[in-house]
């Protein structure tokens, strides 16, 4: 059974503006030995909708907010034909954590793998799942996965002159259900005074049985931590990869990560009890979104006898890592089907991106070693495919940051920051280590969370530490044995984080923070994978009939 | 000299909803013997500005709202490079009033005469200018002419079920400044407490002299009637024609329209005088939009001795009807560089289009005839030039409407409406009458003015009338002798307007109502103009790279 509290921030502080994350159910993959094809239609759309109980302007998909959940098998090819409806914006979906081995094109970032779909087109996205495990998808255009109107107006507050924060959500929902203008409660108490479209879904259970419960967070600011009143958690799945069972009294999901959790009911349930999702890292005041675990027969309307759990506090990072280092790749050589390799022991190339805040033009950005990415109007991926060096800047970046004796505890001196939308370069099969290093930000003694999420790739996450990183004090502590796979990983306050990769997949993919605003800033860095590759490549060209490739097309077009 | 009230409605009555349009100052032409060329850089982009004096999201040009003014000679060749810096939705420019002869996919009319520019991308709109008058420019893409971010959810809620209306607009803006949150006393008073954004800009005059003072109407709801207190206005020009000179108190404007007047300035004035801006033919509680004539050398701060004037009631047609009977074509045969010439007495096709109201799907839509425009994702122009038929719908439309007992003073029946992106094809060389009809919308006893432009033509305004159109009984009353040449009439309620123009300009051509809620709600037919002379025309391939024409030219490319 799948059930999926599918957190997402939303409705700003301001009031009136609304922050709804576009996007939506996961797709679910189970293990198979037949594949299949599965054809879908979509349509993008804006539609009045009340997911916190406010109405607002959301963009759906044929007519729901939050859009289908597709569940395939693995190795099933996938065809959406996705038609923009849309009046006059571009639209793009991220299929997250879908490897689109061969299908670089069919990645769904907009100026990198794609040109955005333009209003009243459609474009095919065809691609194979190559294994089992819990996915979602989402906007990847400007501030789309944010989608109301009030995206536009948080892309200007935060390019603005001063900047302008676009405040914390008023709600988080489950499953595209909050609650901001209309009490849970009211809900409960079958009064009729809430919009439909916000009623909480209730999680409904036998007694004595274990229920698969799959999480994904595609919220655009906040990290969560997920709970159930009295109820131990047993994770099992990470990201679409299976991990070493352990169990849990709450749970922290970041902003691009799924999660599979083993949930056994009690015997003797009398009623029922609070499902809770509370806001982690930020000192936020939005509520905690809550829902019901349902103990059938009872009435779900029926209140838990107690109050909502309590979460831990936001700015408890000891209670964050001790979660995260319980998470180890399951130890299973015999499972059918299963196929975890622990990484290569040496790696070929390790990059190291400091991450500060700088402020360029005027504007407050975010910097990876000094340069903030800003992206180009032809897609990366068609500028390489043919050799269109105009598409982007060609500098090369550094693997380092310049000044060795950086301090991540202070505020950044602002040296040489600059934009730039060139890439790395990265050549095919070899090993890759990323670590990612955490510093202060422009304010004194504040450094926040950054869940960095990969596109085209799985990753070991080889350790976590504190302070700066030291190649030969660290790379030998690294877990080398049964490192996680994940799409996307966390870098905490003032600390680092050491992952590894093998390029074997050519494509064009990012590799950003995974908090909307933060990528809008410049919080990011593009893998350029086997250039030679790309160029030999078959490349969707309905991908590309935009910017340089699409007059490169024109040009070829005689009369 | 040049004084541009440049009158735009802007927020609407919801208070949180802005209604500004984008775009903006006029083109000033004169004559002269020497034609040039002008380049110029145009960046479009979201920013925070305070036209009424509340902050908003505005879509600028260059970093300030209104855009630029442009300044230059008839014959000049105007280059425009103009580049989209908006996060996720195309643009485009359509120059109002200019011809556009031989550069038809410069006419700025996205999914008629080009591909929307996407987000990051540049286009150069390049195009010579026939004759002096008064032009303006503005965003022709879904409903960005009144862009801020609202204009999704004004998109949404016009397309909703059931329809909600956008609200009247809360203020006039002058000249891109307007008074919502913030008198214009406390402007004049000096006070430091408004945004120096919406501050009234005065016109300066002297005594005794004659100014020329250009308007141009672009709201996007409102019909507005100028006044200047205890002073008379001369009317020489109307959409950049002149016209025999006349004298009024008050003049009405449609959006879509623009005029020149020439003011006297008094003798022996003593102090200021009050130039106020009305709401006509809508019952709306929208204040008049005011700033000050300025007499030097008085402050310009300095209030007038009394009241602001007291335009017409919004209702008296009577008087509106006046004003637009009063319009001729000046009668100057030995003005140099002057070549007015009369209509064809012979019209060889009439076009006789009724407006009503209907539910198509559910949805109220504006129709003609009973069809309602939709556009398509691929540009009319490329569809043509490359006989893309699947890029539209290839029925024919009807030259008159199907009953001829249809009763325009009564709802309408909602019989066999249909939304539809079918063209009238109008071959070259040939005298077209369009017949405006309007009617009775859904709700009893309501009929709206309706603000009708041409693309790609000046037209000859043949006459008004009350009730039906009956070409027996009318066509002999029409003025053949010096009707005014115009690109944008009004219809009134329950009456009827006709017009002439000479298919000499091959190209695909949008006629609607100035409007912009009821062009998005379907109220408009194309022209296709000159289908064969398309076909063997340059176009500039760069206005066609999307939809079906962008694929053809992918198409053509071979790796």
């Amino acid at each position: 059974m799948g059930f999926l509290p599918d957190p997402r921030s939303s409705r700003t502080s301001t009031g009136v503006a609304s922050l709804f994350l576009f996007c939506c159910l996961p797709i679910f993959l189970v293990q198979s030995s037949t594949a299949g094809v599965i054809d879908l239609k979509w349509t993008v759309e804006y539609m009045h909708w009340s997911p916190d109980c406010i109405e607002s302007v959301v963009i759906g998909i044929n007519g729901n907010f939050p859009g289908p959940t597709i569940t395939a098998t693995a190795g099933d090819l996938i065809n959406i034909e996705l038609t923009n409806h849309l009046h006059t914006e571009g639209v793009v979906i991220h299929w997250h954590g879908i490897t689109q081995k061969g299908t670089p094109w069919a990645d769904g970032t907009a100026s990198i793998s794609q040109c955005a779909i333009n209003a009243g087109e459609t474009f095919v996205y065809s691609f194979t799942v190559e294994k089992a495990g819990t996915f979602f998808y989402h906007g990847h255009y400007g501030m789309q996965r944010s989608a109301e109107c009030t995206q536009t107006r948080q892309e200007v507050d935060l390019s603005g002159v001063p900047i302008r924060f676009i405040g914390e959500p008023q709600a988080i929902l489950i499953n595209g259900r909050g609650q901001y203008a209309c009490s849970a409660a009211a809900h409960f108490d079958g009064k009729a005074v809430c919009s439909p479209k916000c009623k909480p879904e209730p999680l409904k259970v036998e007694p004595g049985k274990t229920y698969r419960i799959r999480l994904a967070s595609t919220t655009a600011l906040s990290s969560l931590n997920f709970m159930i009143q009295d109820h131990k958690l047993d994770v099992v799945e990470a990201d679409g990869n299976y991990v070493e069972r352990f169990s849990v009294d709450d749970l922290d999901i970041y902003s691009g990560e799924s999660y599979s959790v083993l949930l056994r009911t009690k015997e003797d349930a009398k009623g029922n009890y609070w499902i809770s999702i509370g806001v982690r890292g930020r000192d936020s005041d939005t509520p905690p979104a809550l829902t019901i675990l349902n103990y059938l027969p009872t009435e779900w309307e029926k209140h838990p006898n107690s109050a909502p759990p309590v979460h831990p506090k936001w700015n408890n990072y000891t209670h964050s890592k001790s979660f995260s280092n319980k998470i180890k790749a399951l130890n299973a050589p015999k499972l059918e089907g299963y196929n975890y390799k622990p990484p290569p022991e040496k790696q070929n190339r390790r990059i190291l991106l400091l991450n500060t805040q700088n402020t360029i033009k005027e504007r407050i950005k975010w910097t990876i070693n000094d340069i903030s990415l800003t992206l180009p109007s032809t897609p990366y991926l068609g500028a390489i495919k043919y050799s269109l060096d105009k598409a982007f800047d060609q500098q090369s970046l550094p693997d380092r940051y310049s000044n060795p004796d950086y301090d991540i505890m202070v505020p950044p001196l602002n040296t040489a920051a600059i934009s730039s939308s060139a890439v790395y370069n990265l050549p095919s099969d070899v090993t890759i280590d990323v670590v990612l290093q955490n510093a202060n930000m422009l304010k004194d003694d504040h450094c926040e969370i950054h869940p960095w999420h990969l596109h085209g790739h799985d990753f070991w996450v080889l350790g976590y530490g504190e302070g700066k990183f030291i190649d030969a004090e660290h790379e030998g502590k690294f877990n080398l044995v049964d490192p996680p796979l994940r799409n996307t990983v966390v870098v905490y306050p003032y600390g680092w984080t050491a992952l590894r990769f093998r390029t074997d997949n050519p494509g064009v993919w990012a590799f950003h923070c995974h908090i909307e605003p933060h990528l809008h800033m410049g919080m990011g860095v593009i893998f350029a994978e086997g250039i030679e590759e790309i160029k030999k490549m078959s490349i969707n060209k309905k991908a590309l009939v935009c910017g340089l490739t699409g007059e490169k097309f024109m040009d070829s077009y005689k009369e």
